[in-house]
């Protein structure tokens, strides 16, 4: 089954992180990988659950792409990107995990960090008993349409445009 | 700080569920306060988050209202919103608590099982350094005018009208 998180509202990794909770709860074994964000910034959630043996985190990213002071090349980014969809793929097949949730994966495809034709691929061909959550904004229409759920977050209201800054436990 | 995520879509009460992970990672306090859903079906978020000294959730609610099989008068759903509200207020306003989760209140509101002026009034008088997440789809648009966040989580596809059921450890 494949969920799908998008939109540019808050609340796409954190319901991810919440699903995660829930299954953990009902005895689930879950992965997490993040694209994007890297293991340079641990956060708040990373922090809370370290403890849990049936829930891991891999952190496969390199931080923000192109904007908020990256300096780095592209092609590092993409590397990071395409080595953690390898490891992701690899796991999901392996089916030791009943949740395996790709945070920021929609925004991985929409930099081209990742090939859309491998992540579709993956996407009709895993087995099917795995909860699989995509999360990110500008998920690709192609992926939506083979999703099982797709929420859209909606932002229709958020505090950053008043000038309130990201906040730790709260954004991180 | 209020947010509130409403809307029609699956995410919203694990998306505040993620946010208390996150905030319990960086040493905050959080409470979570539960209309409707009551405490004769424990969640796997519950099993899951139960050992955390700074996390506490409160059940207050009797079950679906109205709907799937509820026999129960009005008037005893309305008893227990409004027990819960009470007991909500008094801990935002003892300020012992970083983040208050006041999960699916808005339907609680929507339902009328609670007034919208009691709640409005609380939402204008609170200490405003604590973080407060309304969820539940329907909410208000007064309350969503005095928020600092609303996302609006839209259901762009659910597997429910496929036939598929709601599964433990996914849906609760």
């Amino acid at each position: 089954m494949l969920s799908v998180f998008t939109g540019n509202g808050k609340g796409k990794t954190t319901a991810a992180l919440g699903q995660a909770i829930r299954a953990l709860g009902r005895g689930k074994k879950i992965i997490i990988f993040q694209f994007i964000k890297g293991a340079q910034y641990p956060s708040g959630e990373e922090n809370a659950l370290k403890d849990f043996k049936n829930l891991k985190f891999i952190k496969g990213g390199k931080g923000f792409v192109g904007i908020l002071g990256d300096r780095l090349p592209l092609s590092v980014h993409k590397k990071a990107a395409q080595k953690t969809f390898r490891n992701a793929k690899k796991t999901i097949l392996s089916k030791k995990y009943d949740l395996v949730i790709l945070d920021e994966i929609n925004v991985a495809l929409h930099l081209k960090l990742l090939s859309k034709k491998e992540v579709l691929n993956l996407v009709k061909n895993y087995p099917k008993d795995i909860e699989l959550i995509f999360t990110g904004r500008n998920a690709p229409r192609e992926l939506c349409a083979k999703a099982d759920l797709v929420t859209e977050f909606k932002e229709l209201k958020h505090y950053y445009h008043k000038g309130v800054k990201a906040k730790r436990g709260r954004e991180f």
